[in-house]
């Protein structure tokens, strides 16, 4: 397939060469993905999560020249804010905030000179992006994987950009949840964003840091198979507002708790620690699989950089060629 | 803005000016509503609902010489099986199931000639409609209006594309769930859709059997608004399984039960007249106003046959015109 190319404010904003954002997704989103990402023409994101400094620099090390930035949970970054810093010190490409309020963080980055990304969840978080002075809004709907909100991708994406018209046209837009494929790209642009962020199918890539049975899980899915719970953080004691929940795949664990959590949230020790080898082990039974719905969309496991350069040629081919 | 036109196989399929179908609404979508979506150029459809004879009846002679169709609620049918052929017999123009196993009733509607829809909100569901030998499949989120379960549009759409494009590459594929303008439409189209079927938007509007206060609450709304709940049906003792729950807007009543369903349902007759009370008044506080996501982009009451007209335009020039 052709490299072809799509130009939106987004790429002519953020020099980009396709309009195609990596989720800072926790864990999945190291030095190695966010760097293929931003080769491919990409915004790279290593997913910043909840905050281990080493982590985050042992990521960027491995980034190397490849021109990265980092996303953070916003209610994680309030418990150890000097990170911000930390990282804004390593010149990251962008910075984006999401679950929470990102205000509080918002001049820090500014005086920095990076753009700032601001994932919402609702029209109410927009309101406090547009505050932020946010350079891009992220609207992301439930149908993602991980952690997230109620709204679907397909009504919030257009009712931010009505409201971003009215009040801060210069405000970019972008869509998440549930884009995996040159269909949902070219939805998100018809529907009024200047680009997308993608998680799961980056996930489903050689670059990713996910343990090989539970890519196998995903690859096995049907877009069915996805669950948005909260029994994965009860599980490990993530402290996560009540509103923002997880989507993974459904399995053992979530057959288990889901509709216990009052339960689970006094299991104690013995269930975390059962989470958390699990999860060392690459278990996707006895840990959870985080990916959205477009699972359903993803039957192969491949370099980033062609996930990229595909999804772009096809949105180009159905908006120009219908 | 002109009448441009849309050229879809639903068009061509079904005879339509217009790739746009009335979700059959119960309640809201009598014959007034689906005579003038038909008579623009949309395929309407009377929402037969919970199946109430008289009232079926009384909406085909209220749409008179307009060529209507009819929707159940698959699970209302099969008690009151005899409806089906009751309705076959005034010749619609087509007949959509939803909501249960469209296989017992699909050999009765072809065998009258007439074209079936089956609505589904799941892959699973989608396997069935096509055993049941569906002419188009409705691929409904969870953004709608009204009843509903988890999927979203956007994932669900091209899932079921897929589906059909290894399995049966005749039958024909909507979209429903959170389209209320072009954007939405166009979104749908390039997401492998052959056409869109509209709730709220249509529910908005002059022709819609819909009080009031109710119709102000639902432009006063924004996306952020609605719930998906059981309390609706919990309150006045509907029978529905419980896969399917119902978006509103969130209001008084939906404060006061959402999260104490098991004590709803032990409340008894008193909630229950309360409830009817309200609906029967059109009140906004004590009864529910079903509508989806999508009320988040609704700013007007019209007519409905100038929403299908502009939907079309606005998509077709999205598409056309990047």
């Amino acid at each position: 397939m052709t490299a072809a190319r799509l130009t939106t404010r987004l790429t002519e904003r953020l020099g980009l060469v396709h309009p195609v954002i990596l989720a800072p997704m926790a864990f999945a989103a190291g030095g190695r993905l966010a760097a293929a990402v931003a080769r491919a023409g990409g915004l790279g994101l290593i997913g910043g999560g909840y905050g281990h400094r080493r982590w985050i620099d042992a990521q960027f090390d491995e980034a190397a020249e490849a021109d990265v930035g980092c996303g953070f949970i916003t209610w994680a970054l309030e418990r150890a804010p000097d990170l911000l810093e930390h990282v804004l010190a390593r010149r990251p490409r962008a910075i984006m905030l999401s679950f929470g309020d990102p205000r509080p963080f918002a001049p820090r980055v500014h005086a920095a000179g990076v753009p700032l990304l601001c994932q919402v969840q609702t029209r109410a978080d927009a309101e406090l992006a547009i505050e932020a002075g946010a350079q891009v809004i992220v609207a992301q709907g439930a149908e993602a994987g991980g952690h997230g909100d109620r709204r679907a991708t397909l009504t919030l994406v257009p009712e931010i950009a009505d409201l971003l018209a009215a009040r801060s046209p210069e405000t970019l837009l972008c869509a998440a949840g549930g884009i995996a494929d040159g269909r949902g790209m070219a939805a998100a642009l018809v529907l009024g964003a200047d680009g997308v962020l993608v998680g799961t199918r980056l996930w489903a890539t050689a670059e990713a840091d996910v343990a090989e049975p539970m890519h196998a899980a995903g690859l096995a899915a049907d877009g069915d198979a996805t669950i948005r719970t909260r029994v994965p953080d009860l599980a490990r004691h993530f402290d996560w507002p009540e509103r923002f929940t997880a989507r993974v795949l459904r399995n053992r664990f979530t057959d288990r708790w889901h509709g216990r959590e009052a339960e689970l949230g006094r299991a104690g020790e013995a269930v975390d620690r059962e989470w958390r080898e699990g999860w060392i082990a690459g278990d996707p039974e006895r840990a959870n699989t985080f990916v959205g719905e477009a699972v359903g969309l993803i039957h192969t496991i491949e370099p980033a950089g062609a996930v990229v350069e595909r999804m772009t040629a096809e949105a180009a081919a159905l908006l120009a060629g219908r």
